[in-house]
């Protein structure tokens, strides 16, 4: 509640350093703020599906990720019960950056919501996924 | 639609090894008929979220290429629109099984479901997680 | 736990009959075992949309009553806060039955399914839609 | 395309009047523009569920119905094929108002999205709900 957002940042960050698929895509946490988080991740061809575009479990980890880091700023440790995703555009382009933002944080449990750009070369972002994140605080 | 069970094997293997992530996650297609399909991926330490167990993009990819792999045996290539999962526990095990089932195939949207079931040391299988996925048939 | 059958039946009964919308649209408990509930309501041309055929909120109700019922003979009272659902086929018929199963029953979060089925005049079933909540259970 | 706005609230308001349901429940639309549309309902004692709240059942008519609205200002006629929505506080007030907008509209699939608010006898405004609805575009 006091905190100040840097430590949000810092405690995010450190989570996503414990996390070895995280580092293995190489999450990146930008900014933290109560309710509102931004990650991104780096195109890599390993990461895609047999149409070349980025795979439906990398913009799951990305939307679920951004979600339940928003959750952390808001309730501390949770975990999520229930995902969804749209998948609007082919996910392509240089960089991917995702950004969670709670919607109702109850003591039993947090909905929080996601949305996902893809940047192109030209540095244009185009939202390519949305996001919802069901999480339950755990003690 | 007169195609013998093999060649939908011989298909989706072949799907398989032309994703990236696929083959960097080691999915194995098991068994594929018309509207159902089993794959698997075997545990590893570098696909974890921050408690160790699987990470939620491993278990949506699973689900979604079970999904996928199922509808594609009876509409042919496809891409997700929506997916959605449910965390039932903690997944976690040597080996994780993915089994995927086509609920309705119409001409412009198919409908598909899927179980995925965490494998442990002793060779017991629990059910860790469903998902499902609304696809559109791509020509 | 050491409940029979006929409590389970009796208790959703009484519940539906507390639930003026389910009085209002005659929704049926005809079954009810351990986990497992089967509800249905009759056609009423008031009930549909612009189409002609069962409105939506009616398919809604009818899957997520069910889920509700089957959870509650699990985890005695509870409240949703999820609920999703596919809509196969137009719902048009004499009559609508919704089959509702728990999935998994935690000490916090209950997942239950159902499935809904349009009876023609010639009393044939169609699955029409498929649906999922997830509920809390309530003290 | 070239529609005005109120061209929208006409079409609307007549398929709103040709939908059996809306009537009973006296859905009314308050605006629409294109791909944001308002609707809303007055309580009624005969939609409540066993608490007294209003029933999931009409959450769900409500959200499907200005995501359904928000589609037609932008696709022409839809119906949907997937609908989720996450009940976020009890719904209980004088009046219930559902704003859908529309995410993204494409040849073969839209995603719409609406919030529900309830309003109090004071006047103020609660977000209970948030749904989420794809829709194929009918010819």
């Amino acid at each position: 509640m006091a905190q100040d957002p840097i430590s949000h940042l810092q405690r995010l960050t450190a989570i996503n350093a414990s996390a070895a698929f995280n580092k293995l895509a190489q999450f990146h946490v930008d900014s933290a703020q109560q309710g509102v988080v931004e990650i991104h991740m780096k195109w890599s061809d390993e990461f895609t599906q047999y149409s070349g575009y980025l795979h439906a479990g990398l913009i799951a980890a990305l939307l679920d990720t951004a979600c339940g880091f928003a959750a952390v700023t808001v309730s501390g440790n949770v975990t999520a019960s229930h995902f969804s995703m749209n998948c609007l555009k082919p996910a392509i382009g240089r960089r991917f950056i995702a950004k969670g933002f709670t919607v109702r944080a109850g003591r039993r449990q947090v909905f929080a919501r996601a949305e996902l750009f893809a940047e192109s070369d030209q540095g244009e972002r185009a939202l390519v996924a949305t996001g919802e994140s069901l999480l339950v605080p755990i003690d």
